[in-house]
């Protein structure tokens, strides 16, 4: 029933780009998608996690995935962010993006309440079951219901339609698990991880791609580093693989979430606006900071000039440095209830 | 600038009852709003978590609370959740709910991702820089991002609008740091607890009373519990604690929340129809088990007959029972990141 | 076959003073227990987590014993601390404790493993099979095996010799599911919190007493604390938690555990040396600022002079600079993995 | 100062077999050092986790080792766990254990109590300033205190005599942030895994080797793994750590930790005896259950015969089955705060 082909490479979970006054910046969007296309993605994922899907309305939320799917042009494929307030919302949604040729979707675990793995189950039949398009689970304890292996494998042996899951724990011996039990009954099913830092090894344990966040900002890096992989060339993978987490966590761990991605795409050339999240004088000094060490990170990549006044020598990718900021901030989500 | 008058009391954080095609049920909203009125809560909070606002649309919640004020009609004061997809759509909630004539209304911290203090508190900043209406904090970090003691602080000191908050964390000596930072430079401020099993001694260190999902499903017990205590008849207010513990474990434990007290209104003559979120088979057949232990609970309590078949001898509020339900999901929420 | 009366009133868990060698200073070990009786403790808590019990060889733990009931000479019955390496290492610590006339011991669940609760009902039952004395149940969640309370009231029914159950997490919905789980089937069986921010509503919750840190450092408010509760004079007790919860965040929330309480020991004028987990440059001088916070509030309760340059007026008991360093440390905390 | 070569390949974290009367089987423990040796180890690691090294007393730790290191032989290094009740006594056993031959000593982080960033770098400091034997940090935050990585870089910045660390995390990339923080500071620095679900990835990013306890049970097994994937022969590495995951996963969330090592342990023909944890009825039923499963896994593999009655086809190394048992484990350690 499902389309055949199984979902692979790596999938660009985008940043909305605003104008002055908070709307969608719909040119800005549409040379954003010209842009990751030129460079590489192998697909396109609007309405996730980085693409804040819980701060816009559910009209804006349609509108992105129209937009980017025109854009796109069958180019690459779209995976859209369809999780609606309910199920029916939800399915209606669903019909709506397989109406304009959307790929398949992807549906978080229910959030806000946090559902049994019954409850999870129960949802995502519901969807599948009414759904016209194929479905991927996505899995973020972090934010949402967890979805655990018995319920995943449940799902692939009842549904067609649900063709795969992008997960986002970062948990590798969780994903060996659900490839151990899913592969056998449903080969075609996809496993995609969207934790970059383990980009490499999840790929060499065997999954098929990823919805990295950091394809958006570095997406040469990325491809890259998937290219290098599947290619077994694990010395300059692992490098790369490196290189790649040291942006990452600086990125993600330097500010709130998806705030340092955001400064971080309009050192790239894309004006991303300013977030729909209010920011407190604190943070906005610390996001001042935050820009001028993504700017080194990514002169010494070759991506942007240096920040005036210079780069410290190696300092730009000092690991210590950023062990320092990922170690201050991991208390600040336990804190928070997040790891 | 804002109401006088400290929000004190018991405050029904209500079910929606949907009819048969899952939408809004009118008339059994409006019948369930004279119920409570009738059964003594002090005032009324539609779109709370018990209210499942995030299962409805942005209209969905405007309406409820239109029926409910309209219902209420002056006989006690609506305290309204407001919180949309963001700060922008937030204010216009509150702009409407302050010209329906709505009391305050009440403002979840930003869920899905958790954000820092100082995140938080340009969230709540923003929002109380706008509204034309009182505002009350809403702070269930099971839920939520936390609200910590120094942003509830620096929130009550900084905006006038901020007049209380709701705290669901059930941490009394939390509580009673929130009160020592916040009385002496807002003596109005209103400190209400939304954690049932803890209402009297959380009343007992000062709080001014509570929004409690138990008042919705037996407003008798609760409203007698709080005039109790509120009177120092401290004996006869702690074995009513031990009871209400006894229905609160009951209905929030065995069953996703908030089906138990689904199911519990139902045996109290409310018809609140089925709920959006879809059941697994397993799920149906525990939650028909547990109508039938409410039903012992409630016929215990003198406030419906009991089962077919008869309740056992003391067993209906067997503690031991109640707590190895409890244990047994404490260890289930604890997997799902919630406690 | 247990002692008949149950175990009521505060129990103090001492720290043990050291020497200039790091040994344990027995003359002033004997002059604190002295001091602690004079001042009302109605008994006395060695070996417990504010003893450091881990943290001395396993004669050292019984020296410390032996000492302390030989120097109480009757005047207070001794709770002693007896978890050793495994179980029959513990059962030969019971045997010593009872010939030299302890009144009861307390057994911390196991600890490094997490055990289930099968395997911490089977730890305690082979230990209270094989007592000659009484046994207290030592529930601290934070730091060892969880002890719920289907295993609590199995081991209360089972087990003659468990008499009670110190429970330090704080959580006082819990300790109501406890007691009504357990008072039915052994109305003898004791309840003791070791969480002193919620002291006085646990009394009133229905618990025995407490084995209180604050004990061994103010006695005297802990002790009025306690006999205000009892008295229901509540408006009194409640303005003393208060004080007293400003008093235990500083000690256990400004430094590495117990070193708060060490230093505020010595303020008292009882010289407990240095602990004997190294501190770092940074702890030596968090400890100095603290100890000065620490004399201001002890000064403001007339325990202490002001120290040298006075203390800010009003600022010693400023429950706002105690709730910032209570938010900072939770996050620390559960970084942990301890909250 | 210390050795210069670099630990590396598999130490193995040993069961220690105990005789009828609950003592050390010595005789035992002697075949089961050369069984080890005879099946690949590279080297011992007495009185680590598996080894229950917190159920042992302190004379019965140095005997342990006495004995391992006396029947090695010098045909393979000793990493001996030499934490005891405080610095002083560690240093002490630092010192007996050097003087007999150990290769170096792993220090377990504080636990019990959980110590801040600071007081865990104190401790260490103190022990590796006076110990004359390299010293091997050992993180395992599931049951001590967090070593991070900026303490990690410190401590081999400032210390000579250590020299590496055992984490047993599982957390990739956080191994991947010590791994690039430390390297080019201390080049030798050795980095082991103890979390045998990801050894294949532990490896391929960069570990020198892994202390892992399936290498007690199948050290064939665990042996090949490594050397397969040093070897660059990814696939037949990829397929073998499928298979010691399923392996791992039943032996570690089976039975109470380390039970599930100790019964397959048997099923080798090893005779660890019966563990010095008291078990309920319920826990030994689980571990005959388990036993039986075990057998069939093993003999898959070709190390045993099948059970009385076989295994049923496919199903001995079903992952399905497996996940079940994670899953349901999973939930169980969270509510015991360790996960």
């Amino acid at each position: 029933m499902s389309d055949t082909k199984r979902l692979t490479g790596i999938f660009t979970p985008n940043i909305v780009p605003l104008d002055g006054s908070g709307e969608i910046n719909e040119p800005e969007l549409r040379r954003y998608v010209d842009w990751l296309i030129e460079r590489g993605v192998h697909g396109l994922y609007p309405n996730g996690s980085t693409g804040e899907f819980t701060r816009f309305t559910a009209e804006e939320r349609r509108r992105i995935v129209e937009i980017m799917v025109d854009q796109a042009a069958g180019r690459v494929p779209t995976l859209a962010g369809a999780a609606e307030a309910n199920v029916r919302e939800t399915i209606k949604a669903c019909e709506h993006y397989h109406a304009i040729g959307v790929r398949a979707v992807a549906i978080v675990s229910p959030f806000y309440y946090r559902l049994s793995a019954a409850g999870v189950y129960a949802y995502f039949k519901e969807i599948a079951d009414n759904s016209p398009i194929d479905v991927t689970l996505y899995n973020i304890p972090m934010f949402a219901s967890p979805i655990d292996v018995p319920t995943v494998k449940r799902l692939a042996e009842e549904c067609p339609r649900v063709i795969g899951i992008k997960d986002s724990s970062g948990d590798l011996p969780n994903m060996m698990r659900m490839i151990a039990a899913v592969r056998r009954v449903r080969p075609e099913f996809s496993f995609l991880t969207g934790w970059d830092a383990a980009l490499m090894p999840m790929l060499l344990i065997g999954c098929d791609g990823g919805t990295n966040a950091t394809s958006g900002i570095v997406p040469e890096i990325t491809r890259k580093l998937y290219d290098l992989t599947i290619a077994g060339r694990l010395d300059e993978a692992r490098d790369l693989q490196y290189r790649l987490l040291t942006l990452f966590d600086s990125m993600i761990y330097s500010a709130e979430f998806p705030e340092g991605f955001r400064a971080a795409l309009r050192l790239r050339g894309i004006d991303a606006g300013i977030g729909r999240q209010p920011k407190s004088e604190s943070q906005k000094l610390e996001l001042n900071s935050l820009s001028r060490d993504l700017q080194c990170l990514l002169a010494a990549e070759g991506f942007t000039e240096e920040p005036v006044g210079g780069c410290p020598v190696g300092q730009s990718l000092d690991p210590e440095h950023v062990a320092r900021i990922v170690q201050g901030v991991v208390g600040e989500l336990k804190r928070r209830g997040m790891a």
